[in-house]
């Protein structure tokens, strides 16, 4: 029997809801191609009505090509077009096709949410620390000033008065900056795609460190940028291993892609002179260097460094509050110079627009306000009290041939486990018993290099007894 | 004399912060290559330092490369170096030039912000009718019952409760679909990035209506997608030129993108007929269908027909609440099915992350409460009658050869104006009057074609009178 729901209170005729409904289903493949459907008869006693309005809706679905009516047998689903339809506009594959890491960070997202798990996983701050209650007030202080524009769009390239504000609190990087270089992007990942997007095309390549932030790898290689990766030590780039990349790309790389200030995975900060003899490296061989400052702002131990690109104006910076604050604001940040800014602009207008507008005017508010030093200086505190708990559980739980970095700052600890440890089959296990753990293959170009065997853990999320407890029962999985 | 700020009660050495300012003054071309620095006996004079602190910095700028040290000559800046560091690294072009149609939107954007000016340019929405205090309302309930939540990452694929709300909604279309096949993006301009990313590849092609959205005929021309326009007529496609459009192309078009309701620019609505006739074209020829629904909850005349999706899950569908409700939401979202689904959701995760989630909460909750309709409702109706004063002005004070469309539906009048008018000119002299309009060639892939001689005016941003006003002055022009 054919259901076919009917509003007689619709202004659409009863006959065209009815051809409506059934060609529905015909394209979503519940009727199937050559199935017979009821005759006008039968159906106009099913849905009682006149029979005329079923021979009509008839008509209407035989004009449309989805049914045919053979004389004295019936009417039949049309053949070959809903085989076509449901088979044939089959999407092309992306430029490279989908990654298992794509799949992983998709199940690492789904975990994410899950009832119950303790998930050191993804790189999630401590909401318990959001200084949400201030967002709440500046929120009803916007919505009561600004009714009429609170909510209208903002200039693609951001909200001008947080671009003076972001510009201001930069000084404390050591960056002279303005309004008009900066761009507001959605969070670091959309500033990363824009950035290498109008450095390089498909087939060029690029230089990146390895390990590396996974989102950041794929973003480049689904781009079809060829990138050379190259070690990093304590301090900053392993030298023979960044020439040793340099030689190896078939073409010059369009660029270098660095995190200097607590690196993801790693946690690491290069050193004062590593900074210079990079940028005085990169001058030499003509390559535009991409600062990735997303963590800067979380350091938690010792002064902080200047930025690469307090050293030297052609230094594209990137930075964003998703983790120093809230992500939930996905305020990210590009600070670029002349025609490489003006074509980051563009493409900023034409590939997305401008960002959210309400966030960024409660960020501009927070931002002059001067309220984000103190919340700086509490919320790494926290962090460092929780990844000095993190380090003590891992040397009590787990076995020492585990060597985890010391983090200088950001939210993780990378973990160097033993090659003869499955790393699959301890996140396996660890999820058994609820804990959530990010495979380390997924930070490195190759994946299946062995010698690759870690694990990063975030400490930001969770209080310390969390951590400890996580970790004891990660220790049970070895 | 070299001005050197210098803070003792920083951590960092006073001689390292002369060595960073010197670095950075080399680096931004204010200490120009080959120039001689002052002795460290007359830098210590002027700084008040004893001098082994300045001999120090010296070190450390040599160590650096930044100086050379001739002795018994001065120390200099060093050569080559620098020259390189602010020449070199230029930023390659992106995969096709700037197009002078981005630099007029620019400018458009500029205007929009600018004092004084009526702007009937831009695809601007009221924002004295956004619901603006029901949003701070919902803010603050939000803010009071999720305030650990609330500005925390929401899944890259939306919020969930967001989709289901949408999901429902779109029953108003013909369209069943679910929170599943939804994915949130950051408005329709990401969407459509996404979804032609997904389906091609630089040096593929696609089949999109002339003239067309021109943020869209930007993004998918920076793509290196190639487009083959057909045109279209009152009530749906002119089949000859989409045949003939569909010979043109060397290669397979892997898209055809169209906007049955309400297009932008012209305003126009397809007839049903069109519509099916439109799928069985693409599923004998096996071309996958995006339909681009922007508009689609701004009918201003008569009942709404079925999206196409509604008779064919295969059809992407992308929709936005930019313009039917408050555009600083950067609300749009796609439906999508099976792998190019999954695709979706990986390339929103990995090339801009989640959108901002507080006005993901906001949203949900509005729609779920039901009040949606009853804006839609209120603002049809007025710009409807916006619509008829921008009608009644431009019979009434533009030349008798303007030839106007009338909206069934959206923001816009789209003007033909006669072969020998100027638009640049007129765009001009309309400027110097305060009135900014849209050129019409940026709808169109050759914009050297002098037969596309139109003008984009929107309707919804201000009131009827201040519409009468700026056609007078528009008139004025010619």
């Amino acid at each position: 029997m054919l259901a076919i729901p009917l509003n007689p209170n619709l202004t659409r005729p009863l006959y065209l809801q009815i051809a409506d409904h059934i060609t529905a289903l015909a394209r979503a493949g519940q009727l199937q191609a050559d199935q017979r459907l009821p005759s006008s008869r039968q159906l106009a006693e099913q849905l009682n009505l006149h029979r005329s309005t079923v021979v009509t809706a008839f008509d209407e679905l035989r004009a449309r090509g989805i049914i045919q009516t053979l004389h004295g047998s019936g009417s039949y689903i049309c053949s070959g077009l809903f085989d076509q339809a449901l088979q044939a506009p089959k999407p092309q594959a992306l430029t490279t096709p989908v990654l298992a890491n794509d799949q992983l960070i998709a199940e690492l997202w789904r975990l994410n949410h899950a009832e119950g798990m303790i998930s050191l996983a993804l790189g999630v701050p401590a909401p318990d620390m959001f200084p949400s209650q201030r967002f709440g007030q500046l929120q009803q202080r916007i919505a009561r000033r600004n009714p009429q524009t609170a909510w209208n769009y903002t200039h693609p390239q951001g909200f001008y008065p947080l671009r003076q504000a972001i510009a201001n609190d930069l000084a404390r990087h050591g960056i002279q900056t303005s309004a008009e270089q900066l761009i507001i992007t959605n969070g670091a990942n959309e500033a990363i795609n824009l950035v290498t997007q109008a450095l390089a095309v498909t087939g060029d390549s690029g230089l990146i460190e390895e390990p590396s932030f996974h989102t950041t790898l794929l973003n480049l290689q689904q781009a079809g940028i060829r990138l050379n990766g190259f070690a990093v030590t304590h301090n900053g780039p392993d030298w023979a291993s960044l020439n040793a990349a340099l030689r190896t790309g078939s073409s010059h790389p369009r660029f270098i892609l660095v995190v200097p200030d607590y690196h993801n995975p790693t946690g690491m900060r290069w050193a004062s002179d590593q900074r210079y003899q990079l940028l005085n490296w990169a001058n030499q061989q003509a390559i535009p260097i991409i600062e990735d400052a997303t963590y800067s702002d979380l350091g938690l131990t010792g002064p902080s460094q200047p930025a690469l690109r307090a050293f030297d104006p052609n230094v594209i910076y990137i930075g964003s509050y998703s983790k120093s604050l809230m992500p939930g604001l996905r305020i990210g940040f590009i600070v670029a110079n002349g025609l490489l800014q003006q074509q980051l602009v563009s493409l900023k207008t034409i590939t997305s627009g401008s960002n959210e507008s309400f966030s960024q005017q409660i960020l501009a508010e927070y931002l002059h306000a001067g309220e984000y030093h103190e919340q700086l200086a509490w919320v790494t505190s926290i962090y460092q009290q929780r990844r000095d708990a993190l380090l003590e559980a891992i040397q009590c739980y787990l076995p020492t041939e585990v060597h985890a970095t010391i983090a200088d700052g950001g939210f993780y600890s990378w973990l160097h486990l033993p090659a003869d440890q499955s790393i699959m089959r301890l996140f396996q296990r660890a999820l058994q018993r609820g804990i959530v753990i990010f495979p380390g293959q997924a930070f490195y170009l190759n994946q299946a290099n062995q010698t690759h065997n870690a694990i990063r853990l975030c400490f930001a999320r969770y209080p310390e007894d969390v951590l400890t407890h996580a970790v004891r029962l990660l220790g049970s999985c070895f």
